[in-house]
């Protein structure tokens, strides 16, 4: 029997997500072109340039992105038993103040329903295991841009009586000055308390300089925003709650890393030795406090990692930060990177180059790689 | 015996180099406190903050930056045979065009000299094994600044007529537009065909926006700009080269990327995921060539890595991405990182972070970290 797989990595832009983003005209939003070509996602600053016509700017969708049918098909087509889904970037993070409460309730309700209704007809009596059949978990969207942080707090505890929710997604712009922000921590208190996972996601990038300026950016398409600015937003990020001593207050926050950390299980000695040579710290003199905790113990203790990383000298890194395999789970990011060619039916070479890289990085452990799948989501996630 | 150990990544600033920069006023500049305080080093943009005292802004340096001598003891203290010396950052890249190609000579010249002096006052029948004595050999600088690429090309050819140099060191930033400008192509040639190692090496790092704007570079010091901005300037950098097929166009070249690479290995395997779905790209029915060559085709073929990474889990990733440890040579980033306690005569934890590293990493393996110390470096830099 082939082993239980779980996708922890998998977006969905439901329905009435789709119809307020076509009601917008700043980013993110979505544009419809005459006639019958897809819509027009444009989610990145970047893509949102006046000199593209609008029926070509930023990135075709099509229902891959709002139907779960779609969804269940591509999860038959590659293997995959149980996919935990979350809302796509940029969630609500640029909503009005007012709105950001209802759209988050009504976000969470929405994917509840969903996985609901998929698991039932899935195993209607309830006697099948998880790896007999085909189901639907979700982490929840959060109210961010609400006028209070008690609005946060309260809808982190309201996803505990949603059956499916397993946790929450999040951006890196946190109240909307970065994740080292002192006002998340009622936030971080909700989420240990209830034992939430927090699924940290990139979308923000680097600056446009970063790359070059406006030049590389046309040459070159989304490959340096996408390859390189995505994990390093990632990584700033949770360098900047620990730097924050954000693991020092909350010991027991749960995170889970998109992109395998994005280069923290790379950087992590890096960061830990410029933590050391500091002079600002007061352990070096200075008058800042400075992290507690090392990088290699928030790795070992608070991080979960993705093994979105398409290769083994990723995977590798990610497990001997991690101190070993059991912390590392499968995912896709689908319906991100379809292939350009989409032959009917056939695997997506997104997919298959993480699932060959798992095997490849683990050949010697048949358990390690079963974990990978499936199996450390199962126990992490409490899937049933 | 001990294995043989040669330091590849370490910087020093001549004293006319530091006289030029006590000149200035504009970064990179010298400033000295009055009294018998250590000098003040300004190189960064973000540390020529005007709210800060002259006398406190930037690091303080000390003759470990200048002073051969301090170098060599260094080196004692560590067990270290052979340094590949280098010119450390921002190099010429900030002078006038009418200086460059004079102080590129100059610089050069005066390396050679110091090389030239140390070798034979270590072994002046010249009967030692590289092994048996302390040696020094350099990284030319480039006048990049110059008014002509072409001066630049002479300058590397002329490199070749100075017994010490083994390559040369430069940033970035190339002929001020970066490493993918098609102007740098002649440079590239030259390179090439006189089989000179290119040292790539960060300075710039990232505009401060990515790190949270002025609050998180106050709050952290020098932590994000230097742990994850220059690594990544590194990455961009080498990953914009590739996609403008510069490794297409030059396959003998042969870089060593500074920090493992920056980030390099952990995301070769993304990159190689976004250029193959990048619409942009003629192979994906775009417009743009796109490079020919894949990411891990030139990790193996073209780059070599120093092991400057602290930690087992960046060397796990440059191993697997380099294909082996036979690319992977020991470094130290003296004299940056020293010990804030500076015990006298104590070893420094940012070099014994990275010998434990080397050590673990390859424990099974005795004839793999005699590589990675030193063996490596003596193959690939012809050292005798």
């Amino acid at each position: 029997m082939a082993p239980l797989v779980v996708d922890v990595h998998t977006h969905v832009y439901p329905p009435a997500y789709m119809e307020m983003l076509r009601g917008r005209k700043t980013v993110p939003y979505v544009h419809d072109p005459a006639g019958d070509a897809d819509p027009r996602l444009i989610i990145l600053s970047s893509d949102d340039d006046p000199s593209i016509p609008l029926d070509e700017r930023g990135r075709p969708v099509d229902a891959s992105y709002w139907d779960i049918d779609v969804k269940l098909d591509f999860m038959r087509r590659h293997g995959i038993n149980c996919s935990a889904i979350s809302l796509a970037n940029p969630w609500l993070d640029f909503l009005e103040p007012d709105e950001a409460q209802s759209w988050a309730e009504r976000i969470n309700d929405n994917l509840e329903e969903t996985c609901a209704r998929v698991n039932r007809v899935a195993d209607p009596e309830k006697t099948l295991t998880l790896h007999e059949k085909e189901t639907l978990y979700a982490f929840g969207a959060l109210p961010l841009s609400a006028p209070d942080p008690g609005i946060v707090v309260n809808e982190i505890k309201r996803l505990k009586s949603l059956s499916h929710l397993r946790g929450v997604i999040m951006g890196t712009t946190g109240l909307g000055k970065g994740l080292d922000d002192a006002r998340l921590d009622p936030i971080w208190a909700a989420l240990e308390e209830t034992g939430s996972l927090m699924f940290l996601h990139p979308h923000y990038g680097l600056p446009d300089e970063a790359f070059g300026s406006g030049d590389a950016m046309n040459r070159y398409g989304h490959v340096l925003p996408l390859a390189l600015g995505f994990p390093l937003e990632t990584t700033i990020s949770l360098t900047r709650m620990l730097l924050a001593g954000v693991f020092d207050r909350f010991p027991r926050l749960k995170i889970l890393l998109a992109h395998s950390g994005g280069t923290l299980p790379f950087l992590a000695g890096r960061i830990e030795s410029c933590i050391h040579h500091e002079r600002k710290f007061i352990a070096n003199g200075g008058d800042v406090p400075g992290p507690q905790r090392s990088v290699w113990d928030v790795l070992k203790t608070n991080i979960f990692l993705d093994a979105v990383v398409y290769g083994t000298a990723g995977l590798k890194a990610a497990v001997e930060a991690s101190g070993g395999a059991d912390r590392l789970l499968f995912g896709t990011d689908h319906p991100f990177f379809p292939p350009l060619d989409s032959k009917e039916g056939a695997e997506w070479p997104s997919v298959t180059t993480n699932y060959k890289a798992i095997h490849a990085a683990f050949d010697q452990d048949a358990k390690e790689v079963a974990g990978v799948l499936g199996g450390n989501a199962a126990r992490i996630l409490d899937l049933r």
